[in-house]
Parts: structure tokens; sequence; C-alpha cells
């Protein structure tokens, strides 16, 4: 590991000068706790296709990819064309524009639950809007979610996030009481603790494939599961699909479960790289959030922000979808490219890993203390993670490989058969 | 106002057509409950410099401006030249990068109290994280705002947003015990309603131009008084500067009043229009937050997000400030076309409005139920709203300009003495 470290430090001189200024501005030197890394974070000066360019030059092929967001990879020649147009027509208006009618037409049609679109300017704030609704809809108050989920740094989500999930994510967060955990794909276990509160349960939010979680895709009826709960329930049922709407399919995951979910949160891909985030949903839930002819007392106070639906946003979206739309082949070989990925890497490592994911996504899990599944947080949680971080590191410091240590990696379609070749190249070079 | 309304909708023959489809994604067809006005909002296709423009070429000399973050007006070029570039480079990494060190180099000589800055990606997420700081560092739970104050639309501080303010603001909103609100520049009774919550209070949280609540400057020496309270009591005083940042001067507000901030949110002006949110604060404050080392239950967990300092919003941030560091005449220019603007609409309307503001900002507003001042929201809200909303409205029908009706308008560089004249001559013309 030392040898790494020293390999990294050469390589990567002006980064750490730039991150020594970076520190005396920022707590930590970054603005998202997980960008920094020991023994600091390469700086980055650009990106293009699969590669990460650091101000040292060096070039990362990226399994990051910009918190998984950048499918066709970086800087993708169609949307680089559309955004650098828009450019010339101006990158914010605060007002209706046509933009945004362009992308809300795409989406509705792949996505069936999205009768009604809200655009907000991130993911955080999407799921701070669809738990509000929740409650708004149902009067209730408590909002359930599950061991390891995460969307996004909401106060009314910040429970049960990391391990262990017992423990209070944060200080100075004071609706922790209105919010409970239940333990993903065990249906018995989560029914027990969502029967006591049932009475006053808004409604229950699940990533269908966790991601910050440890990559786990969910049972099919598990999930029915809950839905079923839900419906019975008067409770809603919150699909966040931030991470996997349009991941694996043009459209949302859920379709492909044949689920029917009350709200959907998207993210991510659908803005092509620029801040977007996304609730929609049946039009006789999203309707509780018109404020127009309705008192202060009636209305689900819901946003969007300053850059809701900014034409940046709303174009790089538009253009990103239509490349997906048009470019039919992009999902059988990204996702197929996924399956290739997490076969060899299990066999590299022959018994010690159980590698997760689904499609374009995976995840290594180094196994430990008898863990034989990966099938919930807890036991992503048990596995040897700073194995996993010494194996990203190695990557980034010998191979010109980037995962951001301890995350999943996410495939897009700037990446190649050699590429994922030379990833599991530099796996059998790793030596614990 | 029959005759506007025909005139207008003679004009935004486009407009409708597209709004139709919009109502059919979006409830009530927008994405920020503010961008609707009756009958319907034009659909705008594109902007520049002072003028916004609509699907049917109508052109509107802009005082919205972006909900006042246009500060250069519309895609000023300086700023367009460095996003181009910046485009080049791509615009979504994901990771520590050089233009977001370049951009807080800039803050931090500009605002003495970023001693330490994070970025987040819109007003919202910033006020929740100062918040949650508050309590993670006072280790108190109540935070106080102002009546009619504006923080975005976390659920930390939806409360005493829209007149009445006593009543609630949304439903589904679970924590509003944990919000007080206080008059704005009423020392003595805001010392009231404090003094009964002080033992658990955190923080206080003010914009010292009030900007959704009526364009309304506080008073220094209220400020100073809570200032003095916040110490004394151990509580976090808190200044929202996200309209108010680099509005004026190059920097912040606080310092011309003398004040001394624990944390100060930034926002629009910062971002070039690009979406961002900024936290700063003094050292000791910010380091709460700092992930490293801490144990969860030690830690504040303040966030960032996916799009968090990212290149495209540092860039336009960067290329912003730079242009008004250098642009020694332009806050000069803009403060004196608002003193100007400030006189002569109260000249035209000859007892009739109390136009306040500040620098830049103005707002107009119809005296009525005996309204002798307006130095508070509830002043603010006791006038006539909706002959503010037909003066706005005659001006976007008639005359080409645009006013989000019943928001506070900005000047930016792009406008001249001369549009500022034939705003006042469209108020000359105005029949209630």
């Amino acid at each position: 590991m030392t040898d790494y470290i020293s390999e990294y430090k050469k390589k990567t001189k002006g980064s750490v000068k730039l991150f020594d200024k970076s520190l005396k501005f920022h707590v930590n030197g970054v603005s998202h706790n997980i960008r920094f890394f020991e023994p600091y974070p390469f700086v980055v000066k650009s990106s293009s296709g699969k590669n990460l360019v650091d101000v040292d030059n060096n070039k990362y092929t990226d399994y990051w990819m910009g918190h998984w967001s950048l499918i066709l990879g970086h800087g993708p020649k169609p949307v680089k064309d559309a955004v650098k147009k828009q450019i010339e027509k101006s990158w914010m208006y605060g007002t209706v524009n046509e933009q945004t009618i362009k992308l809300s037409e795409l989406i509705s049609k792949a996505v069936p639950v999205a009768e009604k679109i809200r655009y907000v300017t991130s993911g955080t704030e999407a799921t701070m809007y669809a738990v509000r609704l929740a409650r708004s809809v149902t009067g209730k108050n408590i909002i359930a979610k599950i061991d390891g989920g995460w969307h996004g740094y909401t106060s009314d989500l910040l429970k049960s996030v990391n391990w262990p999930f017992t423990e209070s994510e944060s200080t100075g967060v004071v609706n922790e009481e209105k919010i409970v955990s239940i333990p993903f794909n065990d249906f018995e276990k989560s029914l027990e603790i969502l029967k006591k509160v049932s009475n006053d349960l808004a409604g229950i939010i699940i990533e269908p494939v966790l991601g910050g979680g440890g990559c786990i895709p969910a049972n099919a009826d598990y999930l029915k599961g809950i839905q079923e709960f839900c419906k019975k329930n008067n409770s809603l049922f919150i699909l966040d699909e931030i991470v996997t709407g349009f991941r694996f399919r043009f459209g949302c995951l859920y379709p492909t479960m044949n689920l029917d979910p009350d709200i959907v949160t998207l993210g991510k891909i659908v803005g092509g790289g620029m801040p977007i985030g996304v609730m929609c949903g049946k039009k006789e839930i999203m309707e509780y959030s018109n404020t127009k002819g309705k008192k202060k007392t009636e209305r689900s106070y819901i946003g969007g922000g300053t850059f809701s639906a900014n034409p940046m946003s709303m174009t790089s979206g538009f253009a990103t979808l239509t490349e997906l739309k048009s470019g039919k082949t992009i999902y059988s070989k990204i996702n197929s490219l996924g399956d290739f990925v997490r076969k060899e890497i299990t066999k590299v490592f022959d018994g010690k890993v159980i590698v997760t994911g689904k499609g374009s996504l995976f995840m290594t899990h180094f196994v430990k203390d008898g863990v034989t599944e990966v099938i919930n947080s807890s036991q992503a949680a048990k596995c040897d993670t700073s194995l996993l971080n010494k194996y990203h590191f190695k990557m980034i410091a010998h191979d010109g490989i980037f995962f951001l240590p301890g995350k999943l990696g996410a495939i897009s379609n700037a990446h190649t058969k050699e590429d994922i070749k030379k990833m599991i190249n530099a796996t059998e070079n790793f030596q614990e």
C-alpha cells in the first residue's frame, strides 16, 4: 500500500499543491464529503469520453462518471452541441420556457407514472418534496425508508443511512422520530416495523437498486409486498429512481417489475450532467401541490427554486434522453458489459468477493465475518470496506482507473470492452 | 384591464399553445409556483442583455432577471465566453476541480466571514445546512426567522413566509414547532419572542434586505441588536445574503453595517445564473461539518450533492465576479439607477405608493388601509398587491417590460438610463 501511495504522490504533484489550497478554503478540502479520499484527491481540470484528466495531465478511465450521472460518458458530442447552442440563447430565464416542455414530453412518454412532472434543482430537493407531498396527501406524518437507503441530505430523510443504522447520522437534525427504517429485501421484518406505525404512516420511499447503500437490487416480490401494504394502508409508495431512472432501459426500472408507484423521483441521467431533480407522479397526487385557488393551509407548498427547469439542464437532459432513445444498442451494450464485469471480477477474486449490481452498475464486496450474501446494506457494511478502498486506490495510483474509493462503478457508453478488460487486468494484479 | 388581457392574448398566440401543453405535463403549468401569472405566462425561447424573448418574438425589457440572479444581464459576453470554454472541458466531473478553488479564492477575499466555504446546488440547500449547522454547534433546536422572511422551500424554515404569518405555509410539514418568527425591524417585540425560547435557541436567520418579503432593508440597529442577543445567548447569527450578496457592492452587505455573522448563505449572483448555493462561515463553526475522523454522532452531516461545485457553476460564478470586480463603475451605475427609479416612481404615483428597496433593487407598494410606512412584511402584505399585479401586467401586455407580477425589480448592468425612463413612462400611462 505504501508503494501505491508514493506512486500516487509522485504523479500528482500539481494536485497536492492545489488541494492544499482547497483545504484553506473548504472543510476537508471538498464540497461533498465523499469526494475526499486519502492521502488527497487528485484535482480535475477537464474530462472527455471515458476519461477524467487531472491537473498533472494524468488520465483516468472513469467509473465514477459524475456520481453515475453520465451514462453517455463525459461531454458526449450530441449533448455538447446542444448545450453550446443553448448557451447562445443564454442559460437562465427564470420563466416558463420551451426547453422544459420538450423534456417533459419525452419523460412523460417513457415513465407512465409521470402524469405530472415538477423539476427541481437536486435530488435532495426532489426527495424532500416527495416526502412533503406524501404527508400532505395522507395527512399522516411518518415516512419509512430502507436501512442504508440514500435519498440525499434532506432533513426529512436523514436517518439510517450509514452503518450502524441505529445511530443518528448527524447532530442538528430535529425530526428523526418521524422517520422509521426497515431492512431491505426482508418483507417479514419490514412488515413488523411498518405495522407498528401504520396509523401515522404517510409513505415509504425506496430505491429499487440501493445506490449508496451498496449497489443492491431489490427483490421484485419485496417491492410488490411493500406496495401492497401501502395501498391497503393508504400510505404512498414512493420509488426513488434518481440512480436507476434511464440507467437500465429507456424509462424507469419499476415497470419491469410490474409496480405502480404513486410518486417517482428522478435526477442524474435525466439532466445529462447538469443540475436537476425531478418529482413526478399521478395527477391526483401531484395536484395537491397546485397553489392556484388554494389557501395556504390546503396546499402542499412545493417549490422548485431559482434554478428549477433552467434551460441548460432541460437542454442537456433532452439531448441525453434523445441520444439514449435513438441509440438502440446503448442499453444492451452497457448492460452486457456489466454482466461481463461482474462475472470476471467474481472469477478473479475466487470466492473472496461478492459482486453486486444490475446492468451497468456494479460493486465489489470483500466478504468478511461470515457474510455469504449481500442483499441488504447491513451485509454490505459488514464486508471489508477498507480492502475495497485499497483495491480502488491501487487502480487510481497504478492503473489510471478511477472509482470513487468504496463506491459502486458505472459503465457508460463511452467505455469499450477493451477498457473493461484493462480493469479486469488491473484487478488481477491487485495484491492485498 | 380587460383591454390589456386581450392585448396580451393577441401577441402571445404561440405562448398560449405551448403553455396549454405545459399544463398537460406540469401542475399549474410551471416548475416554480411564482412563475405562473394570469391569464397565462408567456413562454421564453431565449434571452440576451436586458431582454427576454418569447416564442412569438416579443421582446421584454426584463426586471425579473432570473430571480434577480443576473446582475450583468442575460448572457453577458465575458461569462458566455468562459462557459463556452468550460463546455469544451466538459460540464460535470463529480470530483475536486480547479474551477472551484478559483471561485473560492475570489469569494473568500471579498467576504471576510467566508473562512470556509461549502458549495451546494441551491439556496434552499444552503439555508437547510445553515440551520443544521447552527443546531449542531449549539446543541439547541429552535431557529428564529423573520415574519415574511424567505429562505427557500426547506422544511426547516417553512413557516411565516406569506401573510397571514400565523397560518401554516403548507400541509405536510412536520417540524414547524421548531421555528419561531419575529417581526422585522422591531427589536422590542422580537426580543420578547426570542426571550421565551432563549434556552433552546440555536440561531436566528435574517435577510439583510427582505427579498420575497417585500424588498425591505433592515435597519442596521435592528440587526446589531439581534446579533448582540445571539452572542449573549450562545445562539448563531446567520445572515442569508442569497439575494443581497454581491448585489450592492463587491462582497456582502453585512460589513457595511459593521456586523459579524457566524454563517452567511450566498447564491444567485455568485453562480452567474448557473445553479448554486453557498454556505460559508467562520472556521471553528464550519469545522463541525468535517466528517474526517468524526463519528456519525459527532458530526454535522452537511453535504453538497451530486452537482455541488460543478465546473459550469464555478466557471460562470468566477467569470461573473471577475467582471464585477474589474468593472469599477457597475455598482455605482446600477445603484444610482435604483435611486433614480425609486424617486421617479414615487413622484409619478404621487402619494399612492411607497417604493422600497436599496441600490438596484426596488419594489412598488400601493398603500391601502392606512399603511404609512413599509418597514416589515406585514405592512407590505396589507398594501394593494392586486393593484401591483395589474401595474406589472399592464407593462407586460402593453409596454414590453417584464416584472414577475407582484415581485421586486432588479436593475442589471445591461439596463440603461433610457430603459429606466421608458419604464417610468409606462408607469405614467398606467390607469388603475
